[in-house]
């Protein structure tokens, strides 16, 4: 009766890979490079992951999940070209606008509409993070000068302590609270001087042009997965959920059924397992034996931002003859972060607006009307009334994903990464464990995915445990 | 060939229980009492929960997870009562002991040690703490006054603001951490005060006489399950770990087979279902249809403490003769809490020592071995010779258990409170929620599994929704 039995459908092959996102994807396309017999089981009936393609009644294409690329993103940057997909610069003419204590001001990616004096103080404030990101040991951020110190305080205590400047202070909560959809409180210093720095810094991190949003996929980052998947074929596997992981303790690796892979439909039997899946959905997987209890504790502890993405489609993109770029920051609005968020194949005006950390969690009660109407009537308070009608509002609240449960990214608390984090990224047994989490380099973004594929799939190759 | 296929062992029934911890136990009961049909599914060989007998080879049996009741619990008091389970006070005669900042002290349980200066600064603070903590809200504590703002930082940075004197400060930390099993910068302020004034405040949760820790049940605390087990009879079925609960969201709950509990061995279909599972057991269940983003974040983002219980063993109990009441307190060991814990069928001297937050993160990569040896290492420090020679030590890391992973309670961190926090005890569709961390008092304690427990089955019968 239970899924152990023997059945037609019961495969053996060299590794199984859970998870069809782009780390674990890309981790099976090397080890099918490699010469082994690949399976990739995925819960979902798409690829993908957190990059996902939506669909306007219009018929464009965007992204209801990860859709931008920029410089360093190397890895990323090098799949997109090597599977044909194009990428675009996104339109960033024109003044920003920032909405603070009740005023609207216009500025630009120097100032973000601030004062003088707290543009200036904000500058000085991300010099400060990106000398000290600088300094995190991106492989080992436990092992970095002064991490205990740093793991033992909330990231808001570490700014509050280097920035004097209250307009600056609170306009670096909205800044990081677009980047890791979760507020400074709720992760340690530790954490975030290593996610910045992962990236580079967040000076990088911030920016549109020269940064993490400056370029997009033409026809949407999903189809890296997709490109990735149907070269991979029927190693491919939707609708497949895993239930149980056993006997990734074995000491034979070499024994090409030493781990089985129990999924609703069959037993898949392998040498190693890639683990693929975001720490708070591998911590729902069943493991036989139970995993150890720092490797547990590192998965099940770090928890997932929360976020909602709209995507809001118009007639033109009417910002633009007003000298806007698009871009609002609000430190009063549910809706904190939007962009212009156009495509080239499209005559359409689109605006990206995300509504992130506290109110995200504040829109999980609303239903998906109230939540739209809500996004609408802040894009109208930023843009006038041209704001008020669009033509369609596609959106997706990354925390009702049930195979996903939160995006960006994952974050560490206070204490966390001193005393667990170590387990995060070490293979356990037979488990490797890749996804955007593991990643050293742009931890949280598309391109650490696909670096963190690369990683464990040179884990197994190489035989490390 | 799945589990959802039909089974000779598949039943129908009025309500499922899943968990058969004393939470579990008691909303069994109380519905069997209301004349329902009912089964309890517990995914272990044993009923009991976080409450779990050891044997020394002596035979004498103890606790290797919770132990104590005290005045105002008053729940579990009677149902063991009730149970015919006996009571009994523990040893408290003679000094403490204290260690901070390399020295040791003698203390009662007024100074505990500490200097008068900083004697008077904890009394004080523990006295600003319970008259705050009596101003929040047990039933929400989200409609507080000033609740945003209390969980909007953390328990440490509410404490620093309301102790200036150093020693009291560190000194109420590893207090917390007693109480918590986490580290004061691990949740928010919001959490600290509601947890601490559900067990009515921090004064009588810290004493042993006349507090939380005053009593024990002779024999152990395990029995009460036992009892409850036995006198539930078939109804209760070990070794059935669920994997699914599908149909939660049916609108029709007169269908008496609405909601369907699938376990590795059979499909349980029934009107109702209680998960009396701590939150991150809850997390990890399948959920069909998922559940509610606010519902799946309360639950996934309360983390829970991490400690290892040693249960020492001594020919006798030495430290008495030396004027000593076995209570250590230290802020200088990986052990930072000892208590007395003989037993009255045993003239073997007992000593109960926890590890607890950080500590016990870090005891994770240790092998039981190497903990133990590092246990009576600090319990040698703390008494002498006459500590270094054990006659058996048994132990127990929660955060190692498949089924439990982490004790003693749960904890929200900051912001987590005032905007999910609703969805933790509040039903979602036909799953009613039990279990120690959804008990408006003595939250995280046996008696408020039990009165959770009491609540569920009220909801369940009153036909709450």
């Amino acid at each position: 009766m239970t899924a152990i039995e023997a059945n037609a459908s019961d495969l053996t092959c060299d590794v199984v890979v859970v998870g069809a996102g782009i780390a674990g994807l890309t981790a099976a396309e090397q080890l099918v490079a490699a010469g082994l017999d690949v399976r990739v089981v995925e819960a979902r009936d798409r690829v993908g992951g957190r990059t996902e393609g939506g669909e306007f009644a219009s018929g464009t294409v965007v992204e209801l999940g990860g859709q931008w690329v920029g410089p360093t993103q190397d890895e990323v940057l090098a799949l997109a070209q090597r599977l044909g997909l194009e990428t675009f610069t996104v339109y960033d003419e024109g003044s920003s606008l920032l909405f603070a204590d009740g005023t609207r001001t216009e500025g630009d990616d120097d100032t973000f509409g601030l004062s003088t004096d707290a543009a200036r103080a904000f500058t000085d404030l991300v010099e400060h993070i990106d000398r000290t990101a600088a300094t995190i040991d991106r492989e080992a951020p436990w092992d970095s000068a002064d991490a205990v110190r740093l793991d033992r305080m909330t990231a808001a205590q570490w700014l509050d302590a280097h920035c004097g400047d209250a307009d600056a202070r609170a306009f670096m909560d909205t800044m990081l609270a677009s980047i890791l959809a979760a507020e400074s409180d709720e992760y340690s210093a530790l954490h975030l001087l290593f996610y910045l720095g992962s990236g580079g810094g967040l000076h990088r991190m911030m920016l549109t042009i020269g940064g993490a949003q400056e370029s997009r996929v033409r026809g949407g980052t999903h189809q890296l997965s997709e490109r990735l998947a149907e070269s991979l074929g029927e190693r491919v596997l939707l609708d497949e959920e895993v239930l149980r992981i056993t006997g990734w303790d074995s000491a034979d690796d070499a024994d090409s059924e030493a781990v089985a892979v129990t999924t609703e439909h069959r037993t898949l039997r392998c040498h190693r397992v890639v683990v693929a899946v975001p720490p708070t959905m591998a911590t729902r997987l069943s493991y036989d034996p139970p995993l150890p209890a720092g490797r547990d504790v590192a998965q099940s502890h770090m928890t997932p931002g929360n976020v909602l993405k709209f995507q809001v489609e118009y007639p033109r993109p009417f910002w633009r003859q007003e000298g806007l770029s698009g871009m609002v920051m609000s430190l009063d609005h549910d809706v904190s972060l939007v962009y212009d968020n156009c495509v080239p194949d499209s005559d359409a005006g689109i605006l990206v607006a995300f509504v992130e950390g506290t109110h995200a969690r504040n829109f999980n009660s609303l239903d998906e009307r109230e939540r739209a109407r809500r996004v609408i009537d802040d894009l109208t308070a930023f843009f006038g009334d041209d704001a008020a009608s669009p033509t369609e509002v596609l959106q997706r609240n990354w925390s009702e994903e049930p195979f996903t449960r939160g995006c960006y990214g994952g974050r560490f608390a206070t204490g966390l990464w001193t005393t667990v984090g170590a387990h995060l990224a070490a293979p356990c047994g037979l488990i490797h464990w890749a996804g955007a989490e593991t990643a050293a380099v742009w931890n949280g973004y598309i391109d650490g995915a696909v670096r963190s594929g690369q990683r464990a799939a040179a884990e197994v190759v190489a035989g490390v445990r």
